[in-house]
């Protein structure tokens, strides 16, 4: 449960103001997330980590002397957006490049990814690594596909380190790649979280049992086991990690016994005695192990292990200094610890937009004059979307992270206001459609929100580009175009339980039907349609393998949270 | 909810043996506790903290250069025992004398009062600080009763600091003592936390409900509110607070926002981000604010603000490097932060008796005939207590810290045993309850474990001066001389509620049956049947003011637990 918060909008941004006024000599904010507060000596690497807020220590806390230079915030368990993370890396930057370091799910990978791109457009040289230690997220055949926890801190520390002494993009890229390829982490929930302003948590587990391999959001995992003594445990657990040994590896290891929130220090401290005893009959050296909070997950109970397999560099970089708010190892210079006056101010300059698309289009008078029903259609679109954010989220706590509908509804509501701005202006649907897209991502961050972002600004291209905006046929060609780049940027194909499944159909029926001379908006409401019924019938469909697997299996006979937020949006356009 | 452990007699020694493997560079494990990993270079003041486990860092956590050379840890919520506390100084202390230093609760001013007796009989300089910080378990008419909560970090650190600059002991105790004059604080609870092994939690706070001023074992507090937002906690917080300002204290202040445990890192950066701007609005200025959880109580729900007025000696002394498990300041020197290989030795060396009583006096023949009916007594104390355990720590639970059941079962555990002992020794009555005392204190530890420990020494003490210690007459002395010094030692009088109220009459009724020629069977049998009505009329009456305030205004109608446990005891024996 979570107790302590003002605003549930405002729970992440305060969160990272009040780090920075506990520790005013190591951070301070900027658009998007903190850097440190006292820019390196020299030109260096500038190492840029982040992801959802409710993981802290990850990322703000590690900011910091000898481990990141920057982190971006998203929301609650809600990956930052590609705004905030470039805006972070620009403030970050000295120089000598960017790496981007991040765990490996969906929203990160977009958003990170779109941030990656737009830097390099802006002649930043990036690097990135997306940390996938979860060894129950997938099998190991593919370990791409896992997911990132708890190793994030060895994978992105390592990284800090190799960026403190200097090294080129490159070799700190490398470097990271390599500590990430043999770093493994099994984790046991033993109970859920809740969300701020929720009043249950997002998962349960079973009372008297623990989920082996759950996830940090309460992604399902392999198994629901009894609860055992810390002594089984650990044999559980080291065995598993063991088992996963990468090859040529060797015997030295960095450790670390994390607790998730709500299992505490003495409950952590007890399995580390009896970890280290199956590590040491393994015959397995432990390097500076970490016993602590190190990735949280608000108030879940639940524990998870972390193995990182060091050669010589590796272990060096592990065992250099850092001084960051929630890691500090050996000493470093020339930052002040002494006396803290609280400095109240709190930067906050408007955000640069991501790409200077269509800041200078003439728009014709019949896309101005339509601009006003493009509000109409927003405002009806955020309704709906507000009436539905329950229910919304509860299909995606099913197999997700149960944040999809607060997300929807953010980003409706920053495009509400973009339109707005736009039509206040004078712009026709096209720059106001890119503005809405801008806004959505970047104020909703996540998967969602990277994925609408995308799809609204293509479909604001697409009819700046049209002769007659206005004409049915240019709207069709607009959501083609829309529904082309969220196949482009996702990478999901029909079938597989996303958005798609409903965007899809609905740009064929759309398409199909403006083509045979059917008004646009009878057509649009049999797009509409179709796009309702595909997404229900994504509740019926067979579980794709790979990436999605756990999710989708658990997930079958729900419909998916993306395809049915995507039919409410194109239903509330045509009312 | 405790969800790792192996078996709950375990669970503290097992946390202390994960902690010191975890941190063998900075702490080692000694009977009764831990200290520093390497000794200090030069003779210095040994400041020795500690209390109950549960509470971590507190206190283990902050052994190391800069802060504590010792610390004593009980079981979860227990105090540890006499000779824990004495076994640890003596490991700890370099020459100039020790600073005894823990938290103003009952069981903690016994066992640390009767270890500084101890210490000085050894010829030990010794002085102590017991912090009172809690400002809602109390009136502020008389400081000295209050309990003492997250403020010990910064008057234990400041003590701490005094030591490391080479102070002596009265300097050193002094600016304890002046921290502690100075230091305040106020928590709230939202949920309670669950003991290991228990099922269900010590303690409950109403749904939507925080709890104001509840201690953190669930003591009652001053009222019940429904949650607020963080802005208004902040504020409720800090205006509290600062009502108690010490009168002459300056603008400067240490700030502690902690977390109890499962009020998770971000809830606490939003309240101190709110506690920030009202410390800045009262012209307060803040040195060095700790955020995060300083003192915890396993995974209870809540949040306390402390501020600590510092003068300029004080504040020199809170900025002082510090490098322990759980606190890190500035940079200290000596101290290995290398690659540290996992050591798993694990020392466990028998601790030496706390005095040296009873240990070469020759006992009568009769006295050693009875010693196997003292063993079966003994065993039937402990199979009642065993049976009554869940009914004492729930009676406890109502007004303490719900952990009476478990003390009194491991304190008769550890009697039967060193009964046994005693009998296998072919030793007598007298020396085998004086044996059995300091099984029961040494082991249980907590209030319960002091007093039954004191009353068992002092009934063996008495007997082995008897002549005749079988004689009905003798028995009823050692009993009286026992409850005397249970008076002696707790300080409490008749109508307190507490044990007292039911040993009082049980020895009186003893003595004046025997003394009347009643046998001893049904002299005892009469008065355990006084004892047992006694105690439950405990519940019935009018709460004293003072230390046991709160307590006692909610645990009206609840019998008292101790007085309970007491008719349980000497009802046993005369089966």
């Amino acid at each position: 449960m979570t107790h302590v918060l003002n605003r549930v909008e405002d729970f992440a941004v305060e969160a990272t103001e009040g780090l920075v006024l506990a520790h005013p000599h190591l951070v301070r904010v900027v658009p998007g997330g903190v850097v440190r507060a006292t820019p390196p000596g020299r030109p260096k690497v500038a190492v840029v980590v982040g992801g959802g807020s409710g993981h802290y220590p990850a990322f703000a806390g590690w900011v910091g002397p000898g481990f990141a230079d920057g982190a971006a915030v998203g929301n609650v368990f809600a990956s930052p957006s590609a705004e905030q993370v470039r805006a972070v890396a620009r403030a970050a930057e000295s120089g000598r490049g960017v790496l981007l370091g991040y765990g490996n799910y969906a929203g990160d990978v977009l958003n990170f990814g779109a941030a990656q791109d737009a830097l390099r457009d802006e002649g930043v040289a990036v690097r990135s690594v997306a940390v996938t230690d979860d060894i129950a997220s997938a099998d190991g055949d593919d370990p791409s596909t896992r997911r990132g926890i708890a190793g994030d801190l060895v994978v992105l520390k390592i990284a800090g380190a190799a960026a403190e002494r200097g090294l080129p993009l490159d070799e700190v890229a490398d470097l990271a790649a390599r500590a990430n390829d043999l770093t493994r982490t099994l984790g046991v929930a033993f109970s859920g979280c809740t969300l701020p302003g929720a009043d249950a948590p997002l998962f349960t587990v079973p009372a008297g049992a623990m989920g082996i391999g759950m996830g940090v959001h309460g992604e399902p995992g392999l198994r629901d086991d009894e609860i055992v003594p810390s002594r089984d445990l650990a044999r559980l657990l080291v065995s598993a990690v063991l088992a996963e040994r990468p090859a040529g590896a060797e015997q030295r290891v960095a450790v670390l016994v994390n607790g998730l929130g709500a299992t505490k220090h003495e409950e952590l401290f007890v399995l580390w005695r009896d970890v280290a005893r199956e590590l040491g009959a393994a015959g397995v050296e432990v390097v500076a192990p970490e016993v602590g909070e190190l990735v949280t997950s608000l108030d879940m109970a639940g524990v998870s292990l972390t193995l990182s397999w060091l050669d010589a560099d590796l272990e060096e970089l592990w065992l250099d200094p850092a001084q960051t708010p929630a890691f500090r190892r050996g000493s470093v210079d020339a930052v002040d610890t002494g006396a803290r006056p609280v400095v109240p101010a709190v930067a906050d300059a408007p955000a640069a937009p991501l790409v200077a698309e269509a800041d200078d289009v003439a728009e014709p008078d019949g896309s101005i004059a339509a601009a006003p029903r493009l509000l109409d259609a927003a405002h009806a679109v955020h309704g709906v979307l507000r009436d539905e954010e329950g229910s919304l989220g509860a299909l995606d706590a099913v197999a997700g992270d149960g944040d999809h509908g607060r997300g929807m509804v953010t980003g409706a509501h920053a495009a509400v206001e973009a339109v707005e701005d736009a039509v206040r202006a004078g712009h026709g649907v096209g720059r106001a459609l890119v503005a809405a897209g801008r806004a959505w991502a970047d104020k909703a961050g996540g998967t969602s929100g990277a994925l609408w972002g995308e799809l609204l600004r293509a479909a604001g291209r697409s009819l700046l580009e049209a002769e007659d905006p206005t004409a049915a046929r240019a709207v069709a060609t607009a959501v083609t175009a829309a529904v082309e780049r969220l196949q482009a940027v996702g990478g999901a194909a029909v079938g597989d339980k996303t958005i798609v499944d409903a965007a899809v159909p609905f740009a064929a029926t759309l398409r199909d039907s403006v083509a045979a001379g059917v008004p646009l908006a009878s057509a649009w409401a049999d797009a509409a349609a179709r796009a309702a019924a595909a997404a229900d019938a994504t509740g019926g469909l067979v579980a794709r393998r790979g990436r999605a697997r756990p999710h989708a299996e658990r997930g079958l006979g729900h419909p998916d949270p993306g395809a049915t937020s995507f039919a409410h949006v194109v239903g509330a356009v045509c009312r």
